[in-house]
């Protein structure tokens, strides 16, 4: 697989299945074709010798395309593409269907596609889609009733019928792409490969996308981390709910991965996720029309009050702040409005603004180095010209390189003032709330285009040793651990608290002796699930005690469960858990995106509040700290209510260093360390529950 | 203020104020009103014999008009206003501003028009207003450009500017009103008088309304339960946020209430509350437009996987949940859709779905007493008519009785069939979002046409003694009480744990012995905020050790803060807090509703993450239930992680008795039970903090 260009802009495309029979799918790819393609169009079928007032050949092989659009039956499709690559054809859209979507005849044709695909190197599309477009050269290679308008917005939809949708919507509100993909079953390329090839692609201003599923979620971060840098990628991931996963799984057959795999993974791939068309829509357009801000506060600029406060509130359910005007703007402004008008953010120029005074205060705000982006908000009077106020807005935007929303609400008389501004890239809303909400995505857009990702650390750790403990899975009738794979930690120096698993009292004495103050019991049985429940844990223990309560602990799990292997007893350094905070740092793995670590607080209380947050490992040190900001609870781990801040960094590196843990071994399939005990002067890992898959130890 | 149907349909209305001066208000009101009005219209201006053609009278009491629109200047309005009243006109609309929004002469002259209508009686909508519209009669009582549609919604706004954005839009969007008010500053009728009127009001199917503030917020809510029985009432109350708030306030000079209050009194008056204008209109759409449904469950039937799994995300996004089909359902449909067709929820009835196939899958949706209600969603396909499809839709959704919304996806293609659509009262939209919220809102508004509001339970208590602790605050120098106040809980009979305050070690003692068990001691001072931190409590505390304990709590006070004022020290019984919850019962004086009753987990971990839920008092039993299950940590107060669960009971009547305490006590400002400790035999508020405002204490 190689470069994209020659797949969008291609100068002869053959299409393999070109036929006039009305109805059919090949008729209306031609069609479309012909009607707009300013290259040279190729019809191929062993049937005809014209097709369409076109000549058509026999055989893919004679049509010197450089792009093959396949529509025959599934059963000869593989072959076609064969004949393609043999023939030198580097670019391939397969639109038949009867692929991996269908049974397990489907599926295998699906490994053959794939294969023929890998032998002759093809950019390979599909199948089972719509097909692709490509504006500049006017190539409609799709069975769509109606081509792109040309613009800088380029789309994949792993939904063919929403591509027919979006566009017969998009042609009438006057919406463009450069390029458009219905990706199909993604046999070949997918979703991370058009999101390369539009990252460079000079065209392209924003990336859009409609995915249900995303098929290596490693490399898609990789990839989208590079273009989002410099490209802005927004995409609808449907399946965000259980009923969507549900529905999306039937649909497409994929085992759905988790979505907070989805929004872990998206986020650090820098993609900004809207969870609706509109959304979708309302945030491409702004992306691709409007500068970015320099800061995320708000200006607003309206002629009445009431609008004025719904579109504060919109800011106020946002990630943005309203702006506070500097000394020097403030007195500008004291001096340009009339006296009834309100100077402070919202700016209210009132009822009898004409469109001067709505520039003068627009031009001051946009000026002001604390304002990071403005919002017009006019409600219709008679002193004011909608039409005037939108070539306004447009002077006003382009002078000062701010972006602004507009918000002139209204119904036939905002109409052409709506088309003015949309025209100069400025969104305009009835809704004040959809107007903030689109800069909003323009200031989420400019954090992640600031990001600077950082490399994971790579600790000094004793693999050999975690290899070892693992492998003691082999040894068991089950693949989980508990306790008794504490030395794991000791490997990947993940700090616990003093003590050892012992088997006998006299040990257990011995291990008390050592840590000197109090200490906890635990039985260690990987077949008593619920220690607590049967009495399997003495906390407090005195040293005198010690020697009794082994036995005590032992002979409690015996009649508790008779057949449970009894591997001994953890003796356990006691923590003061009252002076520091219980947390949860954990792992699962995600069928698309791999090991997802988790971090939250721990304790019964917040665990039923499920206060936790999810990255992809591995981690940098960065993306770590930002897991321990990001919880609800983070105000306690920083010392809230006259408590100590506890060690953060402890749980910073604590995370980063179980991220290279499950990184280096894909073994481990899930992993907790519940509770990691945050003190103010550093962090133990007091239990741990993992399962482990035997097979891939040994490979 | 007597009944305000002549002020919507009067047969005479007098302009007052009103002129041919070209630009102003009076000659803009009396252009509106002759272009539409069925009944007559009398100028009146001392000045002029005729206005605009029509003859003009000198004075309003020459008009013999049922409702007098006011227009003249702010000096003279009050004059005007009377002499209408002396006349016998009931229904004033005052247009002039220059009232309570201005400064403090505009508050007297307020108040002087404020009684001028309550000694005549008056219905009097304003000042500061845009006037009033009424379109059975075609009456535009306002100078806005553009009269408005006739429909069934009927609208008040306390912005002027949003009511003429609104005109403008509805009318492009076809949507039509059967009244609308632009309230101004409320001096006499309000949005309680309004709704109360609308509610009776045979024209009007749903109200709604842009509000900033609401008066009396406890008024507001009888009024609306009323009326939200059986008509829908839907707001935007802005200022949600403190970003909006803040502007709302400089806009109105309105005294903000917390959000939590309105959040709580619009909830408890059967409210639907709207956040964004989109919201509110598309809710006040559909439940204009369809019925209501028989459950939460919503059928989708597509021909197009992509946009289904949408759907299916925005219903797992709601309240709303996948309707399960039938076996019969399922069996009919397995029999009519084709083998690739997926007849579980969402029926994808596939891309070659022709109109009849959709009606067939809607109609056995329809007919499935397992649906409450459906969307049919559609993307553009050659064998599918859009505009056929609408007829199908509405001829299935009448047929059926079950509410549908549309989501026929496309641009130009789908127009016509919106149109279809909306006569029917069904909404179609591009985004399958906005479709499945929509009938979210008609769920939600059935769900509160269901309620059943329960008086509150009255308590014996004995109010009495609970004043005679209360006025305890006189004898202090400031209006704060603490533990000292316990006995409050006994008066209104809140179990609290054994104990009391005692003055002396010897009666420490007495009353430990009494208790039996270890005992917690605290200081009891006005002065000392935060007893912990100067080691002011003791927990466990043994009966022999209780004398010492005593002097060295109260040396300890003393050497803290010489000068505090000890009023002894608590002996308490110690409470297993481990084997329950601790809990917060609250209460704060809101300006607009009242007493405002909160609930909460206690604990710092909680505490920090604010999971609390409020109500206004007094509350009735299922609304303090109602409270102890919509916290998050809920599943704790019922035994969550095999722990017993706690007196649910206990905590309700707990709310309930507070809200009866503070009901009672208007000079309660506010007061905390922090913790209400909750075991699973019991409640026992174990601490109290509250202020108390003396002068109310005396009234």
């Amino acid at each position: 697989m190689g470069d994209l260009t020659d797949l969008f802009a291609p100068e002869t495309v053959a299409v393999v299945g070109a036929t006039e029979r009305e109805g059919s799918v090949g008729r209306a790819i031609t069609e479309n074709l012909i009607r707009d393609f300013d290259g040279e169009v190729v019809p191929v079928n062993p049937n005809y010798d014209e097709v369409l007032g076109l000549s058509c050949v026999h055989d893919v092989g004679d049509s010197d395309a450089d792009l093959a659009v396949v529509v025959v039956p599934a059963g000869i499709a593989v072959d076609v593409v064969r004949n393609a690559g043999k023939a030198g054809i580097r670019n391939v859209v397969v639109i038949t269907a009867g692929f991996g979507e269908t049974g397990s005849e489907g599926a295998t044709r699906e490994r053959e596609l794939r294969d023929a695909a890998e032998e002759y190197d093809l950019n390979l599309v599909g199948p089972n889609c719509l097909g692709i477009i490509s504006t500049p050269n006017g190539m409609n290679a799709t069975f769509a009733p109606e081509n792109a308008l040309p613009g800088s917005l380029s789309f994949m939809s792993q939904s063919g019928a929403f591509v027919t949708a979006v566009l017969d919507w998009a042609n009438e509100e006057g919406i463009g792409f450069k390029d458009v993909v219905s990706v199909g079953n993604k046999a070949v390329l997918d979703e991370a490969d058009f999101v390369r090839h539009w990252g460079d692609d000079e065209g392209t201003d924003v990336v859009i996308g409609y995915l249900e599923g995303i098929d290596d979620g490693r490399a898609f971060i990789e990839t989208a981390r590079d273009v989002t840098e410099d490209t802005p990628v927004v995409i609808v991931k449907s399946g965000r709910t259980s009923a969507g996963a549900q529905a999306a799984s039937s649909h497409t057959g994929a085992i759905a991965g988790s979505d907070a795999a989805y929004e872990a993974g998206l986020d650090q791939a820098g993609v900004v996720r809207a969870e609706s068309v509109q959304e979708l829509f309302d945030s491409a357009r702004i992306l691709s029309g409007q500068p970015l801000p320099r800061n995320d506060s708000v200006a607003i600029i309206t002629n009445a009050g009431g609008p004025g406060v719904m579109a504060t509130d919109a800011v106020g359910d946002s990630d943005l702040e309203m702006a506070e005007f500097s000394e020097s703007t403030l007195d500008e402004l004291a001096e340009t409005m009339p006296d009834e008008a309100n100077i402070y953010n919202p700016i209210d120029t009132i009822g009898d603004a004409d469109v001067g005074r709505f520039r003068t205060a627009l031009d001051l705000a946009l000026a002001d180095e604390n304002v990071g982006a403005a919002v017009v908000l006019s409600a219709p009077t008679a002193v004011l010209d909608y039409d005037d106020l939108a070539e306004t807005i447009v002077e006003s935007q382009a002078e000062h390189g701010t972006p602004v929303a507009a918000c002139l609400m209204g119904g036939g008389r905002a109409e052409k003032a709506a088309d003015v501004l949309s025209e100069a890239g400025i969104p305009s809303y009835f809704d004040p709330a959809r107007a903030v909400d689109s800069l909003d995505s323009l200031a989420r857009y400019r954090r992640i285009s600031e990001r600077e990702y950082a490399a994971p650390t790579e600790f000094d750790v004793d693999r050999e040793a975690a290899h070892e403990v693992l492998s003691r899975v082999e040894e068991r009738g089950e693949n989980r651990l508990g306790v008794e794979a504490m030395e794991l930690f000791d490997a990947y120096g993940i700090p616990t608290p003093a003590g050892e698993i012992v088997d006998s009292p006299a040990d257990a004495l011995a291990a008390a002796e050592e840590i000197e103050d109090p200490v906890v019991m635990k039985i260690v049985s990987p077949d008593i699930l619920h220690k607590s429940d049967i009495g399997g844990v003495k906390v407090g223990v005195e040293i005198e005690d010690v020697y009794d309560a082994y036995e005590d602990l032992v002979s409690r799990a015996r009649n508790y469960q008779p057949d449970a292997a009894i591997l001994g007893v953890q003796v356990q350094e006691l923590l003061d858990v009252d002076a520091g905070v219980e947390t949860i740092v954990g792992m699962n793995r995600d069928p698309q995106f791999g090991p997802l670590l988790m971090f939250g607080l721990g304790g019964i209380f917040v665990e039923i509040m499920e206060d936790t947050t999810f990255r992809v490992a591995p981690v940098s040190e960065p993306e770590a700290r930002a897991m321990t900001d990001e919880i609800d609870a983070a105000p306690l781990l920083r010392g809230a209510r006259g408590r100590d801040p506890v060690d953060r960094d402890g749980i910073v590196e604590t995370i980063q260093r179980l991220s290279q843990l499950v990184t280096d071994f894909p073994a481990i399939l899930e992993l907790d360390i519940n509770p990691l005990v945050a003190l103010p002067e550093g962090v133990q890992a007091v239990d741990v529950r993992l399962t482990v898959d035997p097979e891939k130890l040994r490979s």
